[in-house]
């Protein structure tokens, strides 16, 4: 018997990834490109178009490619594998992304919120693999998440669900891009960590960061891992209020386990003992002592992984389980 | 044939309250007791046992009483339809429920968290009713809270989710009785309604309320509807509060309908304002607009009639679908 390929995409407002994974969730091929932008979509299609190719043409002629999933960050249309709107990349609100690329390349096509496929990878392939319950949550530029319960993605009646970065903890804290203030995001996104670390320069005058528009959040780890007091309150921060809002999803969710990724978990040294100590004394002790808060396994290839298994389970006879 | 009919119960800390209840949730004949409080829970099972055949002898014999649901107030393994933990009847710590029933009174036993029978019972014949996704905020001595997801309760790995009333809304907020602080419980609830009202006395020096040992929940309504400034700001903050622990669970859950009951949700008027500008400031607009907040339909009965739903549920041929 032939073995069954399919070819999964990452879609980010900078980054369009793609690869030829196998059943087993082997990589077999990787490929990318720069992500198009332009007015209209034209330029993006084509270029999933030629990557797909690419896989395709340069995998084994014994595998026959079956589906594409492809995992893109925005509010999705799980159901009709639509865009309903892309904050990152406008031009793509609305787009009927199934349709179009089932008829550029052929196959059926499956999209995915780019969070969720995430979640989903690491549940089929990562940390979270064998919990039927669990949150991702991906500290990147901002904080996003996905959740699976019992086994299924949880989506929301209209795709938005799993908007964790957008938890309050501070009520009257910093304005967040999402038009509130106090998210968790502000405190605990990559993007955060240099925030706080220009808040707290004048507090902390013997720091080695200074006030320079170069700063990066790479800058402040590095800076807390030679021990530089500064950093280390900026990442205590990040935790202890990252720390609040994952005792909240403890006490609402009851999840197994609380995979953390994303470019901004390298610093996990620095926030895990804040965050932990957080959660242990808010949230109830018995869903607090069951939720392991464990670091995702997959790095980057969550959701290309996630995006394959969705196109996996869209093959017939498997349709449904998610 | 013979019309089906079930017994269910609502066990808390005080009441112990039954009725007979058909499949299309009438309510043929209600009764109840104090709960009995011991050292062992006896005393309990025999009032059960007492109410249930006063249920059976009471109702025409033409009907056939077929299975038992009781809602209890704690930590419940509907599983097995055990009392994990009961915070407010710890006699109960472990208790065998089910089964210890099923040898009294003969019929199959289906056990269930208070909040999440409560949730049931509105989406099966109240507010929620033909909406696949609900919360339930239970707005009483504490905040309570139910969630149904495409359909299905939430319960938790462990029995424990759906605690909304310890989400964090003010990070070094007022100690909760839960151990952490600033839960959103501890703003509220009619408890909290006290107490703010307490705190903001010497304010308002002009109030109709005066600090008394007396002053109860009732009071403050009472004085709010009058007009009395004291009064309206502190529905004003329980509203406020409220809106962003209910704006935490729009952005992480997505969810069609919240139904917010217990006995504080009678100062609707003077919080559902505050509460829904919180909610549109803080919410991502999609799902904001789509959550529709609004009030419970069945009162204290829809912890029974949730219960009653669970035990149809529980008879052959229907088992499965919660």
């Amino acid at each position: 018997m032939r073995k069954k390929v399919v070819l999964a995409a990452d879609l980010g407002g900078t980054n369009l990834r793609m690869a030829a994974v196998d059943s087993d969730g082997g990589l077999l091929y990787r490929t990318g490109t720069a992500t198009p932008r332009a007015d209209d979509h034209q330029d993006l299609l084509s270029a999933i178009e030629r990557l797909a190719v690419e896989c395709r043409d340069t995998i084994s002629s014994e595998l026959d490619v079956e589906a594409f999933g492809i995992a893109a960050a925005g509010v999705i249309d799980f159901e009709h594998g639509t865009i309903r709107s892309a904050p990152n990349m406008p031009e793509l609100n609305g787009l009927d992304l199934s349709t179009e690329l089932t008829a550029k390349i052929g196959l059926p096509v499956t999209v995915e919120n780019d969070a969720t496929a995430a979640a989903i990878g690491e549940h089929w392939l990562g940390a979270s693999r064998g919990f039927a319950s669990s949150i991702m949550v991906m500290l990147g530029t901002g904080v996003g998440g996905g959740i699976i319960l019992n086994d299924v993605p949880l989506r929301g009646i209209d795709g938005t669900a799993g908007e964790i970065g957008h938890i309050c903890v501070e009520p009257l804290g910093a304005p967040c891009g999402c038009g509130s203030v106090g998210c968790v995001e502000q405190y605990s996104s990559a993007t955060a960590v240099t925030r706080m670390a220009f808040e707290l320069l004048k507090a902390f005058p013997d720091s080695s960061l200074k006030e320079t528009a170069e700063l990066t959040p790479l800058d402040v780890f590095s800076a807390g891992k030679s021990g530089d007091k500064l950093a280390i309150e900026v990442f205590r921060r990040m935790g202890s209020y990252l720390g609040i809002a994952l005792a909240d999803l403890i006490n609402v969710l009851n999840p197994e386990v609380i995979v953390v990724g994303g470019g901004a978990a390298a610093a996990w040294d620095l926030f895990i003992g804040d965050l932990q100590s957080e959660v242990t004394k808010r949230a109830f002790r018995q869903p607090a002592e069951r939720a392991k808060i464990i670091r995702a396994e997959l790095g980057d290839d969550a959701g290309i992984l996630g995006a394959a298994r969705l196109a996996f389970m869209n093959l017939p006879g498997i349709r449904g389980q998610f």
